[in-house]
């Protein structure tokens, strides 16, 4: 259902059956991009990319499809005739997932007859602002908890069954270690976990009794979840619990902190549990975390081995949506001559032209910055736009999401350390080639000239 | 793929394998509410009901599912043979969609085995959270917009596609007018509407060759974008084209403003447009709009007639989740006695037993409070829960979205002024029944005796 070609915007088709008409379907160059990082944050990681070529090898109208738009009557059968044979037939340049970008610098170009580039708009910002979004909120909350583990814990607050879905795999690709969603490891081949809730706890008549029928029906992988009455009562029954299973051979997991000041409780049930041999039994942390308090815990000294991150990495709660648009950049004149385009409303000025993000390393592996170029232009450093489709036909294979995952990871290692400090205002410098603001000057004069 | 049963946490499913070794999956009760109203809210508006309901109706294991889950190692070949034959046999009760609720209030009360009511969980908190969070926030654009027109335009940076669907659904509920959402027209039988975006006008050599093209090809359903390059000569061109129009015996629908200073532009567009006998063509605005804005924007005199609401109603921004969860309230003994629960540990006190929310009219049928008391207490008021699945099978049939929006509209009127006012801080008042707070008090001396 959610990559039907009818999950667009209206004014989609109504601007396509006007190009049609006006035989204006000539081939255009779309960028899309985040115009600026939210506040406080400084980078990006990219996500998404497989989810848009999935869509684009299926994307066709079906007769369902072409009957609701016909029973709208605002569509003409010429229209609705193209829509029946319609076919993504164009060009798509795209950054791999699990890459580190900024704002400005595509993420997708996409150079199509226009009408097509039009066609997948909705769907390309809808996929990219998710899971970008996510895979970078993600990506902060592993820099923060350092070495330690961190868990996705997010379903029940993400927006929807699919978000709960893409916030497991984009979380993942940011570095997380595994998720409490079982679909998520289904469809994703990621590792997926999970403790015990309150209420298994209070259907037994004692925390205790709840505790040994947990522990015996999964001996060597329980986590008890201590705070469901008194705390520190739940820590000395999670002993009783653990010791008991340690006599049958077994090693308790762990226990849950889902409430309460997680940096005295588990420094607390640190020493009770070293001081009883259960030294190996690690301590889980819960309960509405985001990076700045799993950064705050670890500086308090909070003995927290495992972090279970739910709502506010889910939601990217304090940035819920990307900054992110798709503009066009170049159409073609009368005789196929590509121009580049640009907008101009005031705070709106785009960059125009068919572009390339440059980074520039030093000699030692290490990036210093990008550059928003032309594409045609000869900056030597990566490129990250990579071509993934080619005149309609997937050119680009989507590496495993544990590659894409490590990936990152490596690559995160090269940027200057200020990138990974969650407080800093460290910003990565992204620079505009010199023929670049060339084009922007004196094409922003020549359109001003024409209207 | 989203309502499959894996779409849930993994405790719930290891909490399951426990119960049922332990012989535990005897009826128990729970709630789902929200602890909390989000900050500056007043209500809520309930939706998520009907994909409940499509859920619990639809809800087994697959031999995909079964397989997926035995390959983990985890799970004893007696508890998989259960998932094999599950079906969700409980009785639910719910306040239908589209009412108005508050914090505490069930809007989901489930007695089943212990195992079906956890299974359902995760599904049951995802979807409600989502819907009812996006119906709540798009009620307070309706009240800020008064009697204006209010659209959807979020699809682009909702979290992916179903929360897009989901988002165009409960904001119609809410009383929005449309989406530009095509696919929600599609599944939801509701109003889609388009106007046309930067980029077609950008692929004319002229904004007038653009306005002309489009207004042509939908000649009584056109409105035309403004401000992609000097706003004012926009709208002077767009009274270019509803002249030509007018000529020609056709309406031109409208105008749409996406950036600038909306209050004056407006004004001026509304002047010139009446100056030169376009007095029938509306303005729309458009560009990060929310609540707070629409009515700064209609205090200040702007002449809007149509908003186009986006990301930040789409994401609910200032509160992009809610404070909801699922509590155990209700377990039985051996003999099968229903024994009230509730939770003890600190700031985070439920009320234990089996609940219902009376809400009570004055005799001009005006709303006045709300009681949260046990459900065999006898109050006289309206009682929000229904009964909509019993035994499994579902009992209750979901109105069509016109109904659902209707009465809403109609609901709402029966409340206090005070509720409807985005920025005012009236509480309308919940009571507990005395005889809900006696046996919380009993109950919570009763727990901290017996752990």
């Amino acid at each position: 259902m959610e990559d039907s070609p009818l999950l667009l915007d209206l004014y989609e088709l109504t601007m396509a059956q006007a190009y049609l008409r006006y035989r204006k379907n000539s081939l255009a160059t779309f960028d899309l991009f985040v115009r600026q990082l939210p506040k406080g944050r400084s980078y990006l990681v990219s996500a998404g990319l497989k989810d848009i070529l999935g869509y684009i090898k299926e994307l066709s109208f079906s007769s369902s499809d072409l009957a609701y738009l016909k029973g709208k009557k605002i569509f003409s059968t010429e229209f609705l005739k193209y829509l029946a044979n319609f076919k993504f037939g164009g060009d798509i340049w795209a950054v791999p997932e699990g890459r580190i970008v900024f704002a400005n610098e595509p993420l997708i170009r996409v150079t199509a007859p226009i009408i097509e580039a039009q066609i997948v708009e909705s769907f390309f910002l809808n996929t990219i602002n998710l899971q970008t979004m996510i895979a970078s909120k993600a990506s902060r909350v592993v820099n923060a908890a350092k070495d330690r583990e961190v868990f996705d814990f997010s379903l029940r607050r993400t927006h929807g069954a699919q978000a709960g879905l893409k916030v497991a795999r984009s979380s993942y690709i940011a570095g997380f270690n595994g998720t409490a969603t079982v679909l998520a490891g289904k469809l994703y081949h990621m590792p997926v976990v999970g403790t015990m809730a309150h209420s298994f706890i209070m259907s037994f008549k004692h925390e205790l009794d709840a505790f040994l029928a947990y522990a015996l029906t999964f001996p060597s992988r329980t986590v008890l979840l201590v705070d469901t009455y008194n705390t520190r009562q739940g820590i000395l029954n999670a002993i009783t619990g653990g010791l008991y299973l340690k006599k049958k051979g077994y090693k308790l997991q762990g226990i849950r902190l889902d409430s309460g000041d997680i940096v005295s409780l588990s420094k607390l049930a640190r020493r009770l549990l070293d001081n009883t041999g259960l030294g190996f039994v690690k301590i889980f942390a819960s309960g509405n975390l985001d990076e700045f308090k799993i950064k705050r815990l670890l500086r308090q000294g909070a003995r927290v081995d495992s972090f279970g991150v739910g709502t506010n990495m889910g939601t990217s709660i304090d940035a819920p949506s990307l900054d992110v648009i798709y503009k066009i950049v170049e159409v073609t004149d009368e005789e196929g001559n590509f121009l580049p385009t640009m907008k101009l409303s005031k705070a709106k000025i785009t960059y125009p032209g068919r572009k390339q993000v440059f980074r520039i390393e030093d000699k030692n592996g290490r990036f210093i910055k990008d550059i928003l170029g032309l594409e045609k232009e000869k900056i030597s450093g990566l490129r990250l736009l990579k071509k993934v489709v080619d005149k309609g036909r997937i050119v680009y294979k989507s590496p495993t999401l544990d590659k894409v995952r490590l990936a990152l990871k490596s690559e995160l290692c090269r940027f200057p350390q200020g990138l990974l400090d969650i407080d800093s205002d460290y910003m990565y410098q992204v620079l505009v080639s010199p023929a670049l603001k060339r084009l922007q000057k004196s094409l922003a004069r020549q359109l001003r000239e024409r209207q």
